[in-house]
């Protein structure tokens, strides 16, 4: 067992009954995967929050925005032989492929970093055309004195990230999608490293390529370019999937450390680590052969989508890196994990800057 | 019929024969979709030259590049039951894709625009990481007095768009691939529209999503942004299955005028416009109900690849653009359409400007 993750006694965290719905008709199905930064002296989450209506023994249904904003129920007698519902996050009908649920992004504050009061109310909801699906699995990372929300933005038009940015919390400017079709888990550099801005993205292809963690780079944060391929599934291993960046590179004095996830052939989803050059960060330095985290807990194995640990969020102090993560696609948790002892396992010594 | 090209009488214009392999032991197979430019008083083709091992009774063969630049033979045995040979364009092995041709770019040139003369080497050839599958279909754009090259770079990493510009086709700067995985068909504009530079280009989605134009800003020409989906398929129709966009959009009276190619479930490639609003290329004014142009010359329904016109390079004169185009994915033709006409089938009025 190579899982080095101390995880919190009182997880989960966080559960679906923990948060109020958006508004009537629906229920909260899942939280999952949420952003995490300090602000005014509190540890905030930036959760997703999955809803759908609530399904009946005859019916199953799906929720979707309209471009202008209005919700609009999809509704399927269970038995009917075009429905495919083997996959609880998808249903499959006639060839297309809809989500089961629909996400929106939603504020908990915590004093301790382990209490988390959820508002009562979206802060984030998809907006126009391209986040008619639900927007997910947002990133948010300081980069002088601004926040900036890096999230998957779903709609028929298909899987882009999208960015929005923020100072207080209260008033948001919309960048619109910084990487087309198909991507999602952009995690950005926390600082601009040898002159531009950084971020980790992972493009997705089939035919010809496979779901690898790309690099960027940029001079304003919103237009990207020279796109390389950062890290490459490994097949037969834990990560011979997908992969995926998690939240902002931490900084250490051996490089920048940087937690993703892998997933192998079973949707089996655990975390790894890579270490990146302090000033070249399309150089990797070193892997993880093994995950530093994997679903273990019972939480972790059993749920809307078991065994799932995913992060895309911390917060470093000294040492310790407080993961807050998804478990099993429905509840939220947290564990530490100690800087030094992660690259420990990389073959490294160093430790946070 | 709603084709409205006039097609050269001498075509084809160029045929794999008429082009000398990179190297011995290579065959070139087909001649593919020119980016087309004017310099120094001549009409310049950047032709796509497919190669491979010649075949045998016995085996089929391909040919990649390694990363260093050296040429790389595959060979299989034809009564391989693990070999799929249905499509001429890829092997299918053991649940491998490799395509069955390299290619790389070669000009040729003209002054008459119809007789051309291929250079006996390679122009520009696959290099580095992201192109040892080849180079290929590179839109030519002049833009403030330098000529941009998008071109598809192809790889094991998945298909991107690379960019390398030149202002004397002798000296070529390389800016790294301008869109990750899985993009293709990028069209810049030839000059900055409400300030920003523009680019149509064709993320390819499977499971949500589809293959449409999209279309970013950028502030340099590098580092691209905002991306929207510009046009989508349209089930049913002659453009149902993928859509991309052609050479760079043509200044009308009446906004952008911009060809593409649509092509069916049945992989039918034909030509249709579209036209754009003039200070904000995001807002579709027009768009082809029918082709302007339909394999239905000899050579575009058979040959390597039957049943396809494709294009990505045109010159305008006055309310001609002449559009070279590769026909069966083997050989290079030629055919002028009138501006008006194009308008006209879109129900507008209006010119070159």
């Amino acid at each position: 067992m190579s899982d080095i993750a101390r995880r919190f006694p009182t997880n989960p965290l966080l559960s679906p009954q923990d948060v109020r719905p958006s508004c009537e008709g629906l229920a909260v199905h899942c939280l999952l995967n949420p952003g995490v930064f300090r602000f005014r002296g509190k540890t905030w989450l930036l959760l997703r929050v999955a809803e759908a209506p609530p399904a009946t023994d005859e019916h199953v249904s799906t929720v979707i925005r309209t471009p202008e904003g209005d919700l609009e129920v999809l509704k399927y007698r269970r038995d009917d032989p075009d429905l495919d519902l083997s996959d609880p996050r998808v249903f499959r009908y006639r060839g297309e492929v809809l989500l089961t649920t629909l996400s929106h992004l939603r504020l908990a504050s915590s004093s301790d970093g382990v209490h988390f009061e959820p508002a009562t109310s979206p802060t984030l909801e998809g907006f126009g055309l391209y986040e008619t699906w639900g927007i997910e699995d947002c990133r948010v990372t300081e980069i002088e004195g601004r926040f900036y929300l890096t999230y998957t933005a779903v709609s028929p038009r298909g899987i882009a990230v999208g960015m929005t940015s923020t100072e207080d919390w209260q008033e948001f400017t919309r960048h619109g999608n910084i990487f087309p079709p198909c991507n999602k888990d952009c995690a950005l550099f926390p600082e601009r490293v040898s002159g531009a801005y950084w971020a980790l993205h992972r493009p997705a292809s089939t035919g010809i390529g496979s779901h690898d963690i790309w690099i960027a780079r940029s001079p304003d944060l919103i237009h990207w370019g020279r796109h390389e391929c950062l890290l490459r599934v490994r097949p037969g291993r834990w990560d011979s999937a997908r992969i995926g960046a998690g939240a902002s590179p931490i900084r250490t004095t051996a490089g920048w450390l940087e937690i993703y996830h892998g997933a192998d052939e079973n949707y089996r989803y655990c975390l790894g680590a890579v270490l990146l050059d302090a000033n070249d960060p399309t150089r990797v330095l070193a892997r993880s052969e093994e995950p530093i985290m994997e679903p273990i807990a019972p939480y972790e194995q059993k749920g809307f989508f078991g065994n799932v640990v995913f992060t895309n969020g911390h917060v470093v102090d000294g040492d310790t890196v407080t993961l807050y993560y998804g478990a099993s696609d429905c509840v939220i948790c947290g564990a530490t994990l100690s800087i030094r002892e992660i690259l420990g396992t990389l073959g490294v010594e160093g430790e946070a800057i």
